[in-house]
């Protein structure tokens, strides 16, 4: 598969309330989240690097100690093993990828 | 750094014509680059897998036999060593992603 439309396949639900499409190569999965305004993405870790996104909308994001408010075009840098969480302030659409590959998400 | 705005750093002109704007994590890279309409990405390969996701404009993108036109919200996945290139057909914006990290990028 050379080329994708992430929107265009079927969610799945990660997180309560915030469906994610995701592609995978060999050593990266990449994925188109939403989440509607409220949504709170719980503070968790994994030991894949992280790279988030803002396509559309406004989020507060932490990465570690730090948190910040996030529009489009910032991106969240997420060192493997960082705990991390999000909270909608707005609908909003991210671009999540991830190093290695999410085998619990093929 | 855990966030960043990708668009607000000092450009690298990897490709004449295509500014891109690069962070990066122990085993990804993510950059932004821009690309006037009618510039072309001849051609090549690299050993790293990568993600050019369109933000913005549309783009006339190969990866190895097949050619697509591509415009806001597509994802072309490159696994590594394949050929890809890119003419874009408007002025646009690209989401690269790659892993293991671009160390020529830093």
């Amino acid at each position: 598969m050379n080329f994708v439309t992430l929107a265009s396949l079927p969610p799945r639900n990660i997180f309560a309330g915030a469906p994610g499409r995701y592609a995978h190569t060999e050593k990266m999965t990449i994925g188109e989240v939403e989440l509607a305004a409220g949504v709170v993405v719980p503070s968790h870790s994994h030991p894949h690097d992280q790279f988030s996104y803002v396509l559309a909308g406004r989020v507060e994001f932490t990465v570690g100690p730090e948190t910040r408010v996030m529009e489009t075009g910032a991106c969240a840098v997420i060192p493997g093993g960082t705990p991390h969480g999000a909270r909608a302030l707005a609908a909003c659409r991210l671009l999540d990828i991830f190093s290695p590959v999410r085998e619990d998400y093929r």
